[in-house]
């Protein structure tokens, strides 16, 4: 089939009568996230009329490569909407929640992966393999895309939970830089260099004289772990904490449920992982729990120690779906499960699931 | 005073009265917990007569320095220990299962650092801040230090044990390379020389490629994170994971506490982290848990995230006690704690732990 023809079941090309493909824009095109969104673009099937690229005023300009051709970035405002049937997000907090009302006032469906409208009751935060169905109700015509730290994880524990019934999740993080932008990935490649070939005694001695500025994190990232991601909440707990306890109860649709997250950035280039303790109504099994993550739409099961088997980041960057394993019974709760869960952040964490929000909302409107 | 006198009350030497300095042997003094050993005895109060140290066949012969002096290292064999009050051994487990009991034979009092002994019911697991009396009842002649990853954070438990009553521990671990010895710490330097300059591409490929040999450890460390540590134990449990179980249990005297540990090592020279979600027979207050672990000897806390405070390995590493920040109630239950803690694996970890329980035995032999 050529571009912009649709065929009947007789093969006869019925132009005058197709759908318009709705056209898309991808606002924050040129950062971290939004060039693994217009890999993703190119590379999942096309259901876009126009792709529009917007980005600050000082990358307009700028020519992107998407879906095999070259297209020029425009600045953001009020105009770069006109004629856009859906808008995705990926900028600061406060520049969505400018722009997004905007946006959304222009007639386009947006979709955020900002954390301004996540909490929001009245804007549905989505994973399409745990609650597709939320995309439909969103009575600002804005659609929230989950944290990469919560997404890193949701789809495993979404697929447990209809099974065994969650009650409590302990969840500690090793959070890649990726997850703080271009300038994350940047520090660490930057910091990286300028430990290698120093001696042990200066790798553990003081590393902010090896490596001058910590980028965007709190200390220094290579050689090291940081215990903090975000800003300062209520009673010492860290933003990005709160937003795992927050989110998973949202899109799980379980107000109560019991979280303690502890957030901390480790030296991995991309891909989040975490050690999630989860406790259910019901008892578990390794093997029944194995086999719900084994057949679970997005997960990838891959659990077999004994062979040298179980997910790293290294593993799992670049690709789609969850990885799980180190999957554990816990030896003194019949009801808990201890697994290992590593996920790309700036795909399935971001542009991934935005992406496919986004053909949610298309296929509705093509409909 | 000079070297080999005691002076009584009236400035009289009583060289004749003096009771006898015991006689120390460092038994794998030439490892990586061996080489920070040599410098711990060096720095703390000189309690020894004579330090001998002993490694294997091939070391023997070298020249090492403590106490400001070169001494020979020589062969471990059943004559090594001729002379010897207290013996520490930090060796791998077979070697110390074999050689433990001919050091006690001939009488020394072992400090062994192997899992050899760890779970022997007869043999004590000591941290002299939680349960320094065990050292006393020792009818294999042997005493065990615990495992550095159950180390690097029992101190601080212990101490909030004593106030609240510990019931539960989930902990997710951040282990350095050097917890896997020397080697360890030479993988993780050989590795960061060969990522360093590659492109961001490479680095997000397959490290593999770029790294060549994982080293010690059951896949690339550098920039990635591998969740396994020691060996594979019943129903996917590593047996690094059923220490940090069994060791707490021994330590804080609590047969029935329930713990679920997930062990992951990082790209860290050397100091282990964990974040350690603890749940208590009483409730707790953010407040309470600051001021105890303030208060307890052998623990930093470190705890104002507001003003970039809290632990992270390059702040610890050298440094003898056990730190703490990150103190949070858990929001959803009150009589649980979200902490994250650091220690210096080879210190209060391995050498400095050994150390301090070599020093108890000495206090009591020389009494």
């Amino acid at each position: 089939m050529t571009g912009g023809e649709a065929v009947n079941g007789l093969g006869v090309a019925a132009r005058g009568d197709e759908p318009r493909k709705p056209n898309l824009a991808v606002v924050g095109a040129t950062g971290a996230v939004g060039t693994v969104m217009l890999g993703i673009l190119s590379a999942r099937q096309d259901v876009w009329g126009e792709v529009r690229l917007i980005a600050s005023a000082r990358s307009a300009g700028r020519l992107l490569s998407v879906r095999g051709r070259q297209v020029e970035v425009v600045a953001l405002s009020e105009e770069a909407f006109e004629g856009i049937d859906i808008a995705m997000f990926d900028v600061p907090d406060e520049v969505a929640a400018q722009w997004a009302p905007i946006a959304a006032a222009k007639g386009a469906v947006v979709v955020d992966n900002s954390g301004a409208f996540r909490m929001d009751e009245d804007v549905p935060l989505v994973v399409p393999e745990v609650n597709a169905a939320a995309v439909r109700i969103r009575p600002r015509g804005i659609i929230a895309n989950p944290n990469c730290t919560t997404l890193s994880m949701i789809v495993a524990l979404g697929a447990l939970h209809s099974e065994f019934g969650l009650q409590e999740l302990v969840v500690a993080s090793y959070q890649a830089a990726s997850g703080a932008g271009q300038s994350g990935i940047d520090a660490l490649r930057e910091q990286t260099l300028k430990v290698a070939g120093t001696t042990v005694g200066e790798q553990t001695g003081d590393l902010r004289a090896v490596i001058g500025d910590n980028g965007p994190f709190a200390a220094p990232l290579v050689l090291n772990a940081v215990p903090w991601a975000g800003s300062l909440k209520d009673d010492g707990w860290s933003s990005e904490e709160l937003k795992v306890r927050g989110e998973s109860r949202k899109i799980l649709g379980l107000p109560n449920l019991r979280v303690s997250a502890t957030c901390v950035r480790i030296p991995v280039v991309t891909t989040h992982s975490l050690a999630v303790h989860a406790v259910f109504e019901r008892e578990v099994t390794q093997e029944r729990a194995q086999q719900i993550l084994a057949e679970a739409p997005g997960v990838v099961l891959y659990d077999d120690p004994g062979a040298g088997e179980f997910p790293t980041p290294n593993d799992v960057v670049g690709t789609d779906p969850t990885w799980v394993g180190r999957v554990r019974r816990s030896i003194d709760d019949p009801n808990a499960l201890d697994l290992f869960v590593c996920g790309d952040n700036l795909r399935k964490g971001a542009a991934l699931n935005t992406a496919q929000i986004a053909e949610l909302v298309a296929a509705e409107l093509t409909v």
